[in-house]
């Protein structure tokens, strides 16, 4: 990853990673593929609610790409697009957001209209198994992005970041579909496009890093085991719904169960090879 | 889930779940048992800093159990504590909280102390494909808690705390491993307590849901695959580390990594096969 330009999102006090025993990342193409291959992602944001301290966090379908420059690379500035599925909540905050955000604007400097929003996406890779509990840790990739939510009006766009939004479910399903949607469903259907101010990522790779102290006491080490469980999500055989008339699975979705599969796997490997931190 | 007498997060409008095509639930039972089955949760709070819209959202461990009543179970009411490893930043806002907490109450009707969070966790189980973009969907589990989080500063509890953070990465580990901490790791670890004070879920199990208007059409019927791709977390075999000197995998990690892959594997086929919501 990282190959050639790359971009960074500029550090700031809001995502500044604070390291410890993991790589931070401010690449643009690392964050933009773990979103993208994450299924879902938590969408939180704040209510106008003076009596709710809390953050509300929603599961979202997400999306980064970019709707001006739609052969843009995971490596440039994207847009983050989210199915508004289960938060009627946020798009309606949205949409007041959107309205209020001239006389009413959170952070100037990034000209921002929207309701802001932290999206965050998070994969497990491994389980790190040492000799003493402090030392035990998770191999893992994190990123968060940070932005501005509004919804998509535009026909044009609103129809692309569908497709986009299909397809970041099972590559290329939509056109295997029957599309376009209906007018009832361009209708019914909200897509947020958050515009991206800053994100950041968290990595960490690699085995077991014991402590001097444990590794020369040779009664820990002739007993306990140490190593790594791998973790890496898995796509099962696809099963026909009872209604499904279409004799054999498509190669579309062999293909992609079948590659989603192998890389996975493969990561999780990788991860435990890679010694970059150590 | 959910058998006998099962408890119930009370319903407001920080919590509520706007239903649409999923399950709501607030049975205690299944959101402990979401949060206690994902290794790394989410944990967003917001930053004293008013020049920042943004949550702050952090993945951290974190695990559901009752230091007062250790022998609880998933159903009944429990605290959420959480291994404060890469957040020095949530650690020294929920200090500052805490000692604020008397003065500034941001709701005195939950007499909270500490910093309120917002705790998620998204399990994925299976890729809905159906005749039409819009009826796409993804079998899910999700559970969101909201509380306020203290550091724990009684070495009793604190040392409990990090047991049970320990065996929710690997369950039993913390007994296989050089116990206890010693005084320099008990000093430098920092275990957070979330005092939960509401949470909600969302289930989405089943098959596709496609609409009439499209299911009435043999040429849509006979040209598009509908079925469901099975998602699950899988634990792979055990990768000793270069250092380690044990010869075979202990069982209380064979036994683990067995049971967690069919457990995750059968869930994924159960959800298919549930047709509650349809």
């Amino acid at each position: 990853m990282g190959r050639g330009r790359t971009l960074e999102y500029p550090k700031t006090p809001v995502n500044k990673v604070n390291r410890y025993n993991q790589r931070a990342t401010y690449d643009l193409e690392q964050i933009h593929g773990i979103i993208n291959t994450s299924s879902v992602v938590h969408v939180s944001f704040n209510t106008p609610d003076p009596s709710n301290p809390f953050p509300v966090t929603l599961p979202m379908v997400g999306v980064a790409a970019s709707y001006e420059h739609p052969s843009a690379s995971l490596g440039e500035p994207l847009d983050i697009y989210l199915h508004g599925y289960v938060s009627s909540r946020l798009m309606n905050l949205s949409r007041n957001a959107e309205t209020e955000s001239k006389t009413n604007t959170p952070d100037a400097s990034a000209s921002p209209t929207g309701l802001p929003v932290t999206i965050s996406a998070t994969k497990v890779d491994g389980l790190i198994l040492t000799l003493t509990p402090n030392t035990h840790d998770i191999n893992y990739r994190s990123a968060i992005v940070y932005g501005y939510a509004s919804l998509v009006t535009d026909v044009g766009e609103k129809l692309w970041a569908m497709e986009q939004v299909t397809n970041s479910v099972l590559r290329a399903r939509w056109r295997f579909t029957r599309v376009p949607p209906d007018s009832a469903e361009m209708q019914s259907t909200s897509i947020l496009r958050v515009s991206v101010v800053g994100g950041s990522g968290k990595i960490r790779v690699g085995g077991p890093r014991d402590e001097q102290k444990d590794l020369v006491r040779d009664d820990l080490r002739e007993n306990i085991w140490t190593g790594v469980v791998p973790v890496y999500e898995c796509l099962g055989e696809p099963v026909p719904h009872k209604g499904n008339r279409v004799k054999d699975v498509p190669a579309h979705v062999l293909e992609y169960v079948t590659e989603m599969r192998e890389a996975n796997e493969k990561y999780a490997a990788d991860a435990i090879a890679d010694q970059s931190q150590d």
